[in-house]
């Protein structure tokens, strides 16, 4: 039967072993957006071109915040990451912010708490430093878009937000 | 003109002086969704009353994440939170799982910052716990709902999602 | 002549070199207890059931601990552990609480200290969420248990407390 | 009825709320013990003449680890510590090392857990520092000796062990 | 006779008693500099305006570095920062880039090492991005420049290096 | 054309790919000084013998602040360090205290900036734990003098400062 793997037959939480996986080189893509006031996104654009870099900013944050992961989240493992990369795509029409995470390591286990930690600390942080502007932005479709390597081998989301 | 305060007036990103700023307090309220497979929410609710604990593991880990805040945020002040409350709420029809933070300080600087990482941190850790069995879950609709306290008042979102 | 290994032949403290050992994996399982009065045992009991779970708090924060040793012991060397496993049992005629912890990796050096220190902040985290009904209670016993892997090999306490 | 304050009355956790306690000073002393063999000492206090110092590694980690509670104890308020002391005093005849640790702030909760934490600390050190040459070393008797301040007032172990 | 206030009357480290203390606005400025081949400058130089932002990047770090202060040094005071600025001045003809930055907190305990560690922070972070084409760069002079508020008042480096 | 590799070809900064790289032994020493008044060295010289241990809190410092260093550095992979050793070296001369750190690891990306932040932390805390009397210190000529493994194999600073 389908069970979760983070809690033992007794149902007790534990890190799960993986010493007996292979370390294989594991990437994670996950992507997530905010969604802001057109005004808020134009402040943002200005800034990118000659006033304070909001997603230069937040591109950092994400980056810091992967290797944070295993702080933040109780059942992770501590993993070297060995790359992580950050884009943003701006959707004026909406308007909408999107930034995708890719994440890599040689490892024993998968990197996409690590890619999803990332996403959702880059788009926290956009939040904070136009909170003063816009208070009603939004966090929307944090999700997985893609995972390789390991037992499971090659995911990818059917239905992307 | 508006302005993002994060940013001093040759663009450069400063941590805000809020040093001025009266003692007051200050509370915050976040909120943000989870979307799963039904057979997913159906093994949370079962650990709930037998089994593995997702929704416990996850407020612990919300309530460790919010004093992490400052550490993730690169402009966020640190500051000593006095309360932080985490509620689930369980959508079955969606199904989708809601969580709700309530964080306090008695300072010079609000706490919106605190409640969306403890928030996030939490709907984190029930991707991780659940991710075996349902790697599509999806994030989404965090946002501010409520903040009171400091000069710029009681505030609450107009359009909760 | 015997010499404590954290320190060099100058006696300064250094952080021993590990380079040339090999990737074996390592074991090591440590306990600990807790001592306190017969109603505040009865209380986590009651929790564990149908209120709030202490032991279940403290389990996460003892993985979480495991995962903060080397930031807390100076000389430790970072490692990617592999599995944590925490197990608590109450032995009612005392009272007192008893935590096991079995620590693993694949790596250059052994988990005692991660094992050790996840089982004291179990031991920590239920004195906290006791000590306003118990601020008597008695943390003890907190000893290494076996240990596996490694030039040394297999070890075993010969007098259990 | 006694209750866990850590607990609300739906039985989940949660960190108390303090922002209606009045900012005093509070004061917490702790105490614990590390029991080894008696040429392990010998090597200890050898080291503090004129070799590797391990109690004075022990003390700045104690020192350290006081200021990481609130990253480990789950439910703890993050605090501003005004002071730490930490003392050790060696028992040649048991042979045991015993450590108090006096921990102080200005505040709206206590420093109990900053000083069992130092204190647990600083005995995992010792012990790290020592287990090549012992590892059945035993932490003992780690307890609250007193506590001052807050609307508890003055409170003292009754039974030191 | 003239002592270091770190250690006790016995000679002993602690984390010195500081709740005593007013709580005043203190202010501290530090200081230091990068010096570097002329092309590792031309590099940076071209970064700000169109490719990677090294000083922008070095910015955020320092802010963030600000934060870990009392992680970092053993027997700091931890601090709520209310205020870190950064500004950097390049001048090409040694070359050199200088960094300064400001803390201020409302507490009992100066920022001077608050400001230090983030100005060595700052420094580290461009060698970090630019040492794959100049490994030779040297961190200099590092100090601090003025300090305000406490017991010991307005103070100034009388010898800016 | 030389390039800084943090930076991807469209300039934005990132966690470089090193998930190809060989795993081996890399080596780094790095070095700097701390210059202060001929007082404030005799004080330091005096505690070494018989008072407060400057060096020795210092020593630690350098080897905790090593194992920070991806936490410090936004660009920097996680590294498990295999060994970490520092030196001091007194000239009364001047007077200046000197700092030498070796940093290794077995791994896919060199030691570098661990070694240079372990160097700058023991400065810092040096520079902390005697404030008291001479807030002029300067930390200076903070070096990398040498590098081992990996690709580019060994460099040595051709000018020592």
């Amino acid at each position: 039967m389908t069970q979760f793997t983070h809690f033992d037959t007794s149902g007790q939480a534990h890190m799960v072993d993986v010493g007996d996986k292979a370390e294989t080189r594991r990437i994670a893509v996950a992507r997530g957006s905010i969604r802001m006031l057109p005004a808020t996104l134009a402040l943002i654009q200005e800034g990118n071109s000659k006033k304070g870099d909001v997603l230069g900013i937040a591109r950092i944050a994400a980056i810091q915040g992967s290797k944070r992961c295993a702080d933040l989240i109780p059942l992770c493992h501590p993993i070297a990451l060995t790359k992580v990369g950050v884009e943003f795509e701006i959707e004026s029409s909406q308007p909408v912010i999107h930034c995708t995470v890719t994440a890599e390591t040689v490892g024993r286990t998968g990197v996409e708490m690590e890619a999803l930690t990332a996403t959702t600390v880059a788009l926290l942080t956009i939040y904070d430093m136009c909170k003063a502007v816009d208070r009603g932005m939004i966090i929307d479709n944090v999700q997985l878009l893609e995972k390789q390597g390991g037992k499971s081998g090659h995911w990818q989301a059917t239905t992307p937000a």
